[in-house]
C-alpha cells in the first residue's frame, strides 16, 4: 500500500426528506445562493419548486441549463453570476455536470484570470466558495470528491481538474430522486460507478486488500440493483443501495494507497470531447474492450479475483477462460441494461481515432496506467469498440 | 436503509513517515500542545523522542499514564492542565484508550461542571477543542470516529459518549507503529475491530448492501492478515491493512443506514467496568457465545450469509450445521489468535453477572439490539462464557 491522504470531507445527508435540512445547511454560509441545475428536469419532477419554497427567505440567483458535459462558457456566466450577486454559498442541484460545473463556478470567483487556466492547472485553485448539492443521479461520485471535468468544444477538449477545496461541503442525496431517471441514465450512470471502481481495482499496487474488498463490494451491488432499477424504478432498495455506492466509488476508499492512472476515463473523454456522447454510455462501450486488450500472463490473476469475488465464478483450471467469461459477462451486464455497446450506434466511426489517441495519451497520463498504453494501444482499444 | 448522516470528517495521513507533516498539521490550531499518552510504550520505541523533536517549536504540556480504560479521573486532570497552560490543541498519541481520553478532556476544557457529565449526557457536549491522534493500535477506530467510552471505577461504571465536535480533525496512521505491539494487542485489537464490524452487520435492517459488503470485507481483512501479523511482526502489507480496516470499520461506513443498539460491547463494557479486563479480550469471549445463543430461525439467513461471504464455506442444505460452522470458526479464528477464550482463565466468576447483566441492560438500550436482550439473557450468555 502506498501513503495516502484520505480525506471525505463532505457531510452526507442521506435518506427520505432529507432536503428539508437545507435551509439549516444553507444558513451557515450567507443569505445569497447560486442555484445551478441543468435541462429542466428539476423543473418537470418537483425539486426546484420545493427548493424555492424551502429557501424563500434566501436570495437567489440562478445558473440554468448546464450541459451534460459542462462547457467552460457556462463556467464563465457563473462565475460572473457570483461576482455580480455577491455570492455566499453555491447550490448545485443534479448530477455529476451541475456539481462539476458548480465546483469550478465556486473556484473562478476569487480567480483573477481565465477561469479555464484552473482546469488546464489544478494547482491555481486556491480559494474556493462554499458548495452544497442536491443529488439526482447516481453516476460520477462529484457529491463526495474534489474533482470536476469541463468541457471546451471548440478545442475538443474535456478534462479533469482536482482541488481538496471544491469537495462539497454538504450533499443530501435522496434516493427517490431517482425515481424518475430515464432508463439510459440508469443504466449509464451505473456504468460510471463501475468504471471508477474498475479505473482503481484494476492497479500495480496489490497489497490494498481492504480497498480491494470495498471495490468488489460496489461492484456487486450495481450488478444486483441497476436490473431492479431499470424493471422497478421506485424500488427504493435498489435507488438507496445505488445512489450510495455512487458517492462511495470515488471518495477514495476503493483508490486510496494504489498507484497508477486511469485508462477507461481518458479514452471515453476524447469520445465525448470530440462526439459530446454520454460519459456512461462511452464508459460501458470502452471498458470490456479495454479489458480484453489488456488481458495478459501479467494481469490474468487479477482478472481471476474479479471473475471469482465479484461474478462468483467457480475457479477453473484454465485461467484465461474464467478471466474471458468475465469479461464477456461485464460487456452482457451492460448490454442487458440496454447501453449501446458499439461506437456505430453513436455514429461515431473512426475518422478521429488517431486525434483521440494522441489526446487521450498526451490529457490522460496513460503511460503510467495499469498496463501502460501508448497511441497505437489507444487506437486499437478504439477500433474494437467499432 | 433508514435515513442517516455521514461525516468521516478526518484528515487520514496514512503510511511510513507520515509523522513528518505532524507541525504543519498543529501550526494552524496555535502553539500550545497538550501531548496525551499512556503508559510509557511510546517512549521505548521512539515515537516520543520523534515527536518532541518534530514539536521543538511548540509549547509542550505532557497528559502521560493514560489507563487501558482510561477513568475519569485522568481526563479530568487534563482538562485542569489545559486550562492551567491555554491549550490550543489535544494531540493524542496513543490507541483508543488515549484518544478517547483526549476526546473528552478536550470537550471538558469550555464545560463548567463536572466532566463526567459530559459522559452521561453527550448532549452537554458542545465546543470542543481540536484533537489530532497519532495511532499506534489497531483497534478501536476513535482516529475517525465520534466516539469516547470512559470509566468510573468506583461506581463500576464504563460509558460511551459520542459527539460530532469530537471527531479527530487528523490522524496520522503509520502502519510501521504496529510494528513492536504485543502479540496479544495485535489480537485484541483485531477482535475489537471484528466486533465492530459484528455488532453492525447483524442489524434489523436487511437491505443495507453496500454496508454489508463493506463489513464482510473488513472481516476477511482481519481473518487474513492478524494470523500474518501475529506470525511476522514486521509485515507491512498485514500491519496496513489491519490499520486501515481499524479506521473503517468504525466510521459510519458500515454502520450508516442500519438500526439497532449494539449487543457485546455493553456486556462486555460491564466486565471491564467490574474487572478492568482489556476490551478486545471480552470482546472475543462474549462475541461466539452470543452467536450461539441469538441463532434462530429468525436469524439464520443472516448467519448463512456470514458464513458463505465472510468464511467463503459452501452452501449445504442444513442451514443451522452451517451457521454453527461459521460461529466455530469465529471462536476458533480468536482462540488461534491467542486470546484466552473463557472468563475462568481471567479469573472471573459469576459473583457479579447479576450486576453486569442489570448494567449492561440499562447503560447499552440491549431492549433495542438486533435480537433484544434482557437481563437473564445477559446473564445467560455470560454463564456460557466461564
Amino acid at each position: 500500500m502506498v501513503n495516502f491522504k484520505f480525506n471525505a470531507y463532505t457531510e452526507m445527508l442521506f435518506g427520505k426528506g432529507q432536503i428539508s435540512n437545507l435551509p439549516e445547511v444553507l444558513k451557515g454560509y450567507g443569505k445569497n445562493v447560486l442555484l445551478a441545475y441543468g435541462g429542466g428536469s428539476i423543473k418537470r419532477n418537483g425539486i426546484y419548486k420545493t427548493i424555492k419554497e424551502l429557501l424563500k427567505d434566501f436570495n437567489i440567483v440562478e445558473l440554468d441549463g448546464i450541459e451534460p458535459n459542462p462547457r467552460i462558457e457556462t463556467v464563465r456566466r457563473g462565475v460572473e453570476l457570483c461576482r455580480e450577486n455577491n455570492i455566499d454559498v453555491v447550490l448545485a442541484v443534479g448530477g455529476g455536470s451541475t456539481i462539476d460545473c458548480s465546483k469550478v463556478v465556486a473556484a473562478g470567483v476569487s480567480y483573477e484570470g481565465d477561469t479555464w487556466d484552473l482546469v488546464k492547472e489544478p494547482s491555481k485553485i486556491d480559494k474556493v466558495l462554499p458548495i452544497v448539492t442536491v443529488l439526482t443521479m447516481a453516476a460520477t461520485g462529484s457529491e463526495m470528491d474534489q474533482f470536476a471535468v469541463i468541457s471546451k468544444m471548440d478545442t475538443n477538449e474535456k478534462l479533469g481538474t482536482s482541488s481538496w477545496n471544491m469537495i462539497p461541503k454538504t450533499s443530501i442525496c435522496d434516493p427517490e430522486y431517482l425515481y424518475t431517471l430515464p432508463s439510459i441514465q440508469t443504466a449509464a450512470g451505473t456504468a460510471d460507478i463501475m468504471s471508477h471502481v474498475f479505473e482503481e481495482y484494476f492497479s500495480k499496487t496489490t497489497d490494498a486488500f481492504v480497498q480491494d474488498k470495498f471495490a468488489e463490494g460496489l461492484l456487486q451491488t450495481c450488478i444486483k440493483y441497476c436490473p431492479i432499477a431499470l424493471k422497478d424504478p421506485e424500488n427504493y432498495e435498489a435507488r438507496a443501495n445505488l445512489m450510495w455506492a455512487s458517492s462511495m466509488a470515488l471518495n477514495g476508499l476503493c483508490g486510496s494507497g494504489k498507484e497508477g492512472a486511469w485508462s477507461c476515463h481518458p479514452i471515453e473523454h476524447e469520445l465525448s470531447a470530440f462526439y459530446d456522447i454520454t460519459h456512461g454510455v462511452g464508459l460501458a462501450i470502452v471498458t470490456p474492450r479495454w479489458m480484453r486488450y489488456i488481458l495478459s500472463e501479467n494481469t490474468l490473476d487479477k482478472f481471476v479475483e474479479y471473475a471469482v469475488n465479484v461474478w462468483h465464478m467457480p475457479i477453473k483450471e484454465d485461467k484465461f477462460a474464467l478471466a474471458n467469461e468475465a469479461i464477456d459477462a461485464t460487456e452482457k451486464f451492460f448490454k442487458d441494461c440496454g447501453i449501446p455497446m458499439t461506437l456505430e450506434e453513436l455514429n461515431i466511426d473512426e475518422t478521429y481515432f488517431d486525434n483521440m489517441a494522441k489526446a487521450a495519451v498526451s490529457h490522460g497520463g496513460l503511460a503510467y496506467a495499469y498496463v501502460p498504453l501508448n497511441e497505437g494501444d489507444v487506437r486499437k482499444i478504439l477500433e474494437m469498440c467499432l
